[in-house]
């Protein structure tokens, strides 16, 4: 696995019992998964001599992250290694525009959006918007608009196509005048414009692929944001429509099918308040509205993962519970969490705490803890207290 | 962890989730935890200079083993070290006749025994027991008899009263001219003759108690052996009365007080015909009967072993399922089990497959099962045809 992150790090985990011989490339033998894997590289991804020197005696190469360059991959396929998710997937994970253009081409619902400019074209974005015009066909995509009533066209979200992550790289321009539609072109890479949906709330549909195209769906669930990150994850999603999650689950799995993706898929959806779904944002890896499944479901999303990259039969991916609640862990200003984990560990006999490993720094993603039971308004609330204690935001 | 089995194998997987950093001593790199662990010293743990090097740093020191001898474990504490189950406690799962001693002074019932010095003395103890009679003061422990009926005495079985496990270490005598009896001495260490228990099954009652006396039982189980070794574990012990249930855990934690236990603490019965218990063996680390909650409990024995070892609040060691099967993996005739793997994964998915990520020998143990639900029958089927594919004397 290419990424020494927490994903790497869960991954190897789940990897353990399967008995698979799991080699990392991570930046540093800190990084969180470096700490408890044994076969460990320390390198760059961004270079190839050292992605080829890593490949060598792997059966196939998978990710914790977007960021090796789509040539490189290419490069290591020449040099018969399987990747998996293989580049030409991933490039939609990598590339918010490439995602946009080839979702619309196969008609699956999206925020209105387009590649632009420079300021003035955002302001033409929103004058379309506010228009209530059909995407006409010389905008980059031609997804039908959402119709979601985003008034005078503004406020528009723009982002650029690469990098991102976590509410970083995302920009909300709230008029023709605001100085923020300026901040996205310096980084010197393409622009996407899309409109701000009013959604209801967030979703996500996770599936798993294998290369001989085996499949599974997990339960669509919530996932709430705070600040563009994600904070709680609710699985199943409370009060879905059973047509409307299997709906979400089945246009989850025709985009793993049509864009070929082998391993782990994260749809991110919006729901608008008429019930519809729209697509936000696609992953291709394990994912932070899947860490619910560790303790919540048959299979995790990392076993399944690691099951589908090498085309081993797929795990069950149902729920073990009636609710199983995520909480994210960030940082605060303590750097040492120790008696806020006594604390949590003594209050909470059944809460399941993931730490990754990680320095503490305010707002880094530290940990998660998840909690399944039947009673949802109970484990909300002692996830919440958890992460909440954890984070030093409650001290009780 | 001292000791690189499938325990510390399973108990590494258990602590990345905690944040925990582990540091592993194993006996070589192909060691089944030295695969999967970051921080591993190669090293004989029965050499104190050896022990005292990888000492350096922990926080604490735990075993996946009960071989490293008692002396250096009183060293290591000397040195300051934390040593868990510290040696007045660990010496009772080392040395048989210790365990037997103690457990006679604490009055718990056991099947009646004595340090036996030579076959004469072998046919001796068995004439005791024809006798009927009472254990008298002269008795190295003094155990009640168990009075399960064993006929003139014998079969008497006999255990070196150290170095044995799964069978090995183990001899039956059927008569006073049998001359199996001769064999245990050999050895050159002390050998305890016990009466041969005609029991209507095995149990395990599984417990973990911290430095500050926390203590959680698990569900006793019930252990089914085939040829000395572990072959299934069904949890909870089907039709086992509540309250004799809660009698065996009882003892199980009482046992853990009165011997200064820390960590994980087996205490594997006989159940007789009656429907008394005896105790017949003790493990003070994860163990084979416990390896059902990795998948059937809220908390697993290898996260309470660590949580227990590391002085943190325990977690809770509830049944998630109504029932789960454990199944061991035996190694068969043919050393590469891929295919069956394959076959498994694919007939079941709700199956839980552990592999230790040994070399295939016959009758060694390479992996387990686990499957929970409602159904006991059902899951003993699918996870008696798991441990039977892939061991390979099942072929469909």
């Amino acid at each position: 696995m290419v990424g020494g992150g927490q994903l790497a790090r869960m991954t190897h985990e789940a990897g353990i019992p399967l008995g698979i011989r799991f080699k990392l490339l991570a930046d540093t033998p800190q990084d969180s998964a470096a700490q408890v894997v044994s076969d460990v590289v320390i390198g760059d991804h961004r270079d190839l001599d050292t992605l080829r020197a890593f490949a060598q005696g792997c059966d196939v190469i998978t990710f914790d992250h977007e960021h090796v360059p789509t040539a490189h991959l290419r490069a290591l396929e020449a040099d018969g290694i399987p990747v998996r998710p293989g580049p030409d997937a991933l490039v939609h994970a990598q590339d918010k525009g490439r995602m946009r253009a080839r979702l619309a081409e196969l008609g699956i619902p999206a925020p209105r959006n387009r590649i632009v400019r420079d300021p003035a074209d955002v302001a033409a974005f929103a004058a379309e918007g506010a228009a209530g015009e059909e995407t006409d066909g010389t905008a980059a995509d031609g997804n039908t608009p959402a119709g979601s009533g985003s008034g005078a066209g503004f406020p528009v979200v723009l982002k650029t196509v690469r990098g991102g992550y976590d509410g970083k790289g995302v920009w909300i321009v709230r008029s023709a005048d605001d100085p923020t539609a300026a901040e996205p072109f310096k980084a010197g890479v393409d622009v996407l414009a899309e409109e701000k949906v009013d959604f209801a709330r967030e979703l996500a549909a996770n599936v798993v692929r294998s290369p001989h195209g085996q499949a599974v769906a997990y339960p669509v669930v919530e996932s709430i944001q705070v600040d563009g990150v994600c904070d709680t994850v609710i699985a199943p999603a409370p009060g879905l429509d059973p047509d409307a999650a299997v709906h979400a689950q089945e246009l989850a799995l025709r985009i793993a099918h049509e864009l070929g993706v082998v391993g782990h898929l994260a749809v991110e959806l919006f729901e608008t308040r008429d019930g519809r779904v729209l697509v936000n944002e696609l992953a291709m890896r394990p994912h932070n509205s899947g860490h619910w499944t560790q303790d919540g479901a048959v299979t995790s999303q990392f076993a399944n993962h690691l099951r589908a990259v090498l085309d081993l039969p797929l795990g069950d991916p149902r729920s073990r519970a009636p609710w199983t609640v995520m909480a994210n862990v960030l940082g605060g200003d303590y750097p040492d969490m120790y008696s806020a984990y006594l604390h949590c560990m003594a209050r909470d006999p059944q809460l399941k705490i993931h730490m990754y490993g990680k320095t503490v720094k305010p707002g880094r993603k530290v940990g998660h803890v998840n909690i399944a039971g039947d009673d949802l308004p109970d484990l909300r609330e002692r996830a919440a207290h958890a992460a909440g204690y954890l984070r030093g935001t409650i001290t009780e």
